[in-house]
């Protein structure tokens, strides 16, 4: 298994990776993004499940036995920008490595059992985060999704179809799914501070993106005088940083890492500065409280400013609670602790749209993801690979 | 005459202008420039004009009379991003203008009188303003020019090679010039305020341009606790309203109007801002003691947020007094009233070579300008035609 899990993670290794950075770029439907999923596909055959997709980039390679509703398991396999290695393509490398244990030990499903991945899962593309289990859940329209477009101005249809997909959301994919199982390096320090190479999650937080578009008025940097100006940069730094000191009083999140200003010359004062927050908080009625008071006082330092503001809500995602009983089958003899997340995932989708759902972690030393320093040792992967092919194992037979 | 102007001003119009905005983006070296320029060679031709021109895309035309030293006027055609009609464009077309109004008038210049644009004047492409007059005058050399790179990473010499461009600096293109006469649009509302629909200008204020890069670590922006985040936009968010301050307590100019952020990604703590800072004084302590203050109030964020902080001054201009004597015979029998400027010319760069130089300025109603609200009646237009005519023929004879 050892062997079978190394040469997969060394597979994926050089695609999409900055030679400068050592971060990874492999957003949707780019060529690395395309070569992914044809290793994926391949990986699929080369153990004989038989392989249905649909025309997003959602694939599903199933081990067609026993009869009733499938267990399926999976992640994704594209990347934030600069993102790190682990998150995503973990779950799916790991998710082959236990169809692989089973065989090993030869198990035999009572069910079908499905490896999944999933496309758009960062949102780093198209802004939405999991668009495509949104689109094959029916929890997005595809009505609304082809009309979302990336920061080139390519519409959504257009980049699926440069990529050889034609945009079709198939229902029947998930159709016959019981239960979803989503492994996925940890990204905090939970288990580290725990001492465990692995945990399962109670739950994902509730969180969203909110777009804030301050606009003022353009001039020229030299001559205009300071009293005279309409400067949006004023006002969008101001609100991130209250953003943060909101957060960090309340012991929740709130980020502003996506900046863009019009026309950013270093000569002239911005016409206007578009941010995004990115806000998470332990339960709905903090979420909204936090970013109404962010909007506040961006609404007050722009009256001060002789700006204006718009807040447009992207998307926000409520509470997510996974299911308890397959959570604490995933737990299982070996008891792995429980926590929360504040990050987004598949399985928070399909959670949302009635299957029972759970989720395993696997131990992040450093807690740092979405950059290329994200980690874990092959020993905790493996515990991790172990501990999901005997959950998957409870739960098949 | 008016005729000749309005045609001039309306055969540019079309040129670079952004549907959307109104602006214009007249980059150097992009088609629209190689545009602007082909014009300005046809209109020199067109009047007889002998065209001489350097491997950058300076341009002379000659109106080859008498002898000794040459008087040259003009300006720029390039724009900022996003930027106004105006500025650089209404000194090119006043100084045609102005050669067909002596001629009207009679006038057998004594010594031979040039008409030039210079490229790049804005540094909106390459970060250093005035990179044509710098080049032309040896104030910078091309060994360091040629390792310049545009945002898209191409360098300077192949910009120039895809306008059809050498890169051949020619120092004989200036050789011959006695004093330099660029007449501009106001940037401010200095005339306005004094009701004065013309004025010249004393100087030029000491001005700059500072790269701040600011460093720290890319994470996860949900699953990070606040406090273990190094997030390089707090510390520039607070170097940004420390800048504003600053200037705006001690009546002087600092503009943070430039920010490159990565991995710019919503649901990323970002590695790392980059961001510019433009600051302008009335004299060079004020501004040293200004981004001095600026730079340290920010070390002290960096030291609080975790992140690290590198300055680097790209660019900065000394104080520029204009040529007394030629300033006089500017404002000439009306008496056109005398003002400072901050932003920085080509007339401040042969200035600074020695050349004897002053400024027309063009009443601004608004004040407003690298905008596409900015603006100047055509009354006040020909008005300028009218006075820098005026100048022209008192310092050729």
């Amino acid at each position: 298994m050892v062997a079978d899990f190394e040469a997969m993670w060394a597979a994926l290794a050089p695609v999409g990776r900055s030679a400068a950075s050592g971060g990874y770029f492999r957003q949707p439907w780019t060529s690395a993004e395309t070569e992914l999923r044809a290793w994926f596909t391949e990986e699929c055959r080369a153990r004989g499940l038989r392989v249905e997709a649909d025309g997003l980039g959602n694939v599903v390679g199933w081990w067609d036995a026993g009869e009733g509703p499938a267990v399926l398991t999976g992640s994704h396999l594209d990347s934030v920008l600069d993102g790190g290695a682990y998150d995503g393509p973990l779950g799916v490398v790991s998710a082959l490595a236990a169809v692989d244990r089973l065989r090993e030990r030869g198990v035999e499903p009572a069910r079908p059992l499905g490896v999944s991945i999933f496309a758009e899962e960062e949102g780093s593309r198209f802004g939405l985060a999991c668009l495509g289990s949104r689109l094959a859940t029916g929890a997005l329209d595809w009505e609304r999704a082809r009309e979302l477009r990336d920061r080139d101005g390519v519409a959504l249809p257009d980049a699926l179809e440069s990529a050889g997909l034609d945009g079709r959301v198939d229902p029947s994919l998930l159709a016959g799914v019981g239960c979803f199982v989503e492994l996925h390096v940890e990204q905090g320090r939970g288990l580290d501070d725990l001492d465990a190479p692995v945990g399962v999650a109670t739950g994902i937080w509730p969180h969203g993106r909110w777009r804030f578009e301050f606009t003022g008025e353009a001039n020229h940097a030299g001559t205009t005088r300071m009293e005279d100006r309409a400067d949006p940069m004023l006002t969008y730094a101001m609100t991130t940083l209250a953003a943060n000191k909101q957060a960090r009083l309340s012991g929740q999140r709130a980020t502003f890492g996506r900046v863009e200003v019009e026309p950013n010359g270093t000569n002239a004062v911005p016409s206007r500065v578009t941010a995004w927050l990115d806000a998470r908080c332990a339960d709905e009625a903090t979420l909204t409280g936090l970013v109404a008071a962010v909007e506040r006082q961006a609404a007050d330092r722009a009256d001060r400013d002789g700006t204006t503001l718009v807040v447009t809500a992207e998307s926000v995602s409520g509470l997510v609670e996974f299911d308890a009983d397959l959570t604490r089958r995933l737990a299982g003899a070996a008891g792995w602790p429980a926590l929360p997340t504040q990050a987004g995932h598949d399985a928070g989708i399909l959670a949302a749209a009635g299957v029972p759902t759970a989720m395993l972690f696997v131990r992040n030393p450093t807690g740092v993801s979405h950059s290329p320093a994200e980690r874990a040792t092959t020993a905790d992967c493996l515990a991790g690979v172990e501990a999901l092919a005997d959950a998957l194992g409870r739960v098949v037979t």
